[in-house]
């Protein structure tokens, strides 16, 4: 029995790039760890949902993680305020919310509140972390950089809720409403919450503190995609195995500890064009002392792609090459290396491109591909599986199923 | 967002062929065009339905559609109603017919009515194009060379109704009958419909002078393939797109109608070995000005296919090879090829062999093949892909799809 580490680049699959002569990031990277391993492994190209289907990260970590986004994802709300440290209970509606600056008119002026960060953030999202309305608890934290999430926890209370976040500047707060007479419940407490924190937030020391050094206030909070925390079983009652995750970025680290994973941020190691990976590979070797499955994300592969700098990101995968080089040398594990979906350079979005996957373990085939890159790996003989395949194989060969049949 | 031109060659996958060298008519075929676009395209072999099966053309295209056969699908006798130009209900009952000749006792002796066509189809069916029969309206229409459609609707009416055609000659008109009560009362009004037709059609002067010019009367009406109308939603409805359609063969314009396509038919764009396709390309440009996705399908691959012949099908393959140079030539477009089944011209018949695919657009990935044929596509990125798919990948392609999570 072998244990498992599943290193997700996010937003890896690229397209021809101009910039870079025609290439993608993964073919133009300097890669000498990756391609030698590639040479040593199974490849392929994969659709982590479903061929056309665009993914977002959370749904395409899910079915990368063996579980059916289709039944399990209910928004992002939940997951990012869990990835806050916030303990959900089955049934809370969670909104993702961004710190907001508003005027005397109350238009938002700043969707970021002058990309405010910790420590301010955390000293004011302590004022209004729990209030009580209308019979009804809700809890607010802090989450990364200049956003925070909201939870609403009670009896018959609804998901199906509009947005309190206009989506641009220059525009108010507007009034959630419920599609459904639950939903307009919790529509009604969002909407109180919003009066009640802009009142807080306003009469806060640390925002006139703000406004003397020229910052911009957060003196105003902005919800949306709310959902409802689902039934979810953890990774270990699910696939027997414990999981654990080295994961900087907060939707990921959300994902994480719905699942039951220890997370794990060694220093410097950032969701962000800053990420240092070089206690990566160690930390990865300490955890696998106490964890059978290890989830290794790294960002700024997607950060690049959305900023459409191709050389950022060929710079990104060739930071990594020595981290993955010395991860293929931890014995006993099956390696596997993939993206969760396409960020081109080129789109500056995600697109519903497959993304390569490479899979090694001493004593595997490898399909004598001597590259890791979008058109190397099409001809690997994994190409065409799914994202929901992914968990059962790497389990397959790293001799943890059982035998169906006899 | 970009529009979607799909080119369907009907039975375009074949086998290596004797006649040519053991190629297939695709290797053997001389198409700069098409091959300079494989190698800036995606390619790779599909099973239109599913792997083992031999799909029709019906059945195979509604899947490359997006629309599942399995629930869509209802026998080919309501697609090929719609393509003669009737309007169907839901609940409505359709055969497809042959005119046919039968003897003084009423043996079918030529099941094809001498290859009767237009004009001489069009006059005899205005006789018996609606009759009331047991309180229900029964429909009938010439649709393309000998063949007809016949519609049966009314209340309480079933399609699993046998045929009364007897597939060969030298036989008698079959009885039809129902395996349920309702399909009983069904294949009664068609028994009617039977006799009814043949006295008519005998009294028909049409069919007097053309035995005086030693041609064969159509004096018979063969019905078979019962199907019911289904509920099928339009395709703007179901994938928010305008559909158009560059479509001769009925059967297919049937399947465009159903689904609230707009057709056109180009000067001398025929279903047959005549087919001229120098009008398509400007017309397919035209077409994009008001629809969102453009069907162009090529039917003589086909023919040549079930004719064993090798040759023909290599020739109407290069005939189509500067149509297709031009329309890759449009701006702003996602563009695919492929086959709908095979049609070896060695088996003369469909067969279960997937069929090559190319997708390409401006910016997309290739997969560096530089031939497009049945051998060198298997090695491409979208190998393995099924029917239902594609419809969807060239909406995710055309940035048509929506972000399925964050």
């Amino acid at each position: 029995m072998k244990k498992i580490i599943l290193v997700i680049c996010d937003g890896l699959g690229d397209r021809p790039s101009a910039n870079l002569n025609g290439k993608t990031p993964l073919q133009a990277a300097r890669k000498p760890n990756i391609d030698r391993l590639a040479s040593a492994s199974m490849l392929g190209l994969i659709y982590t949902i479903s061929p056309g289907v665009t993914p977002g990260s959370d749904t395409s970590h899910l079915s990368l993680l063996g579980y059916d986004p289709k039944r399990y994802y209910t928004g992002r709300g939940p997951l990012e305020a869990i990835g806050a440290g916030l303990k959900l209970r089955e049934g809370d509606i969670a909104f993702r919310c961004n710190f907001a600056t508003v005027d005397h008119d109350g238009i938002v002026i700043d969707r970021r509140a002058g990309r405010i960060k910790e420590p301010d953030t955390g000293k004011l999202a302590s004022i209004i972390s729990e209030m009580r309305i209308d019979g009804h608890t809700v809890f607010f934290k802090e989450s990364t950089e200049h956003r925070c999430v909201l939870v609403v926890r009670g009896e018959g209370l609804g998901a199906n809720v509009t947005d309190t976040d206009p989506g641009v500047e220059g525009k108010g707060i507007l009034k959630a409403s419920g599609r459904d007479a639950a939903s307009q419940r919790t529509a009604e407490i969002v909407n109180t919450f919003t009066d009640m924190a802009m009142k807080k937030l306003a009469e806060a020391d640390l925002n006139r503190e703000r406004e003397r050094k020229g910052l911009k206030p957060a003196n105003a909070i902005l919800a949306r995609g709310a959902g409802e925390y689902p039934k979810i079983e953890p990774f270990f009652e699910k696939r027997g195995m414990r999981m654990g995750g080295i994961v900087a970025e907060g939707l990921i680290v959300g994902i994480c500890r719905v699942l039951g994973a220890e997370v794990s941020v060694p220093a410097g190691f950032t969701a962000g064009m800053d990420m240092d990976v070089s206690g990566v590979a160690k930390e990865a070797e300490r955890m696998l002392s106490s964890v059978d499955f290890l989830l290794i994300h790294i960002k700024p592969t997607d950060v690049a792609g959305h900023d459409g700098n191709a050389k950022g990101k060929m710079e990104v995968l060739e930071r990594i090459d020595d981290m993955i080089g010395r991860i293929a040398e931890i014995e006993g594990t099956v390696l596997a290396l993939t993206g969760d979906h396409s960020t081109p350079v080129s789109a500056r979005e995600h697109t519903c491109d497959p993304v390569p996957l490479l899979i090694h373990s001493r004593g595997l085939r490898s399909d004598g591909i001597s590259s890791f890159d979008e058109i190397s790996c099409s001809r690997g003989s994994l190409s065409g599986l799914r994202g929901l395949d992914i968990t059962p194989l790497l389990m397959g060969y790293a001799d943890r199923n059982e035998k169906y049949g006899a």
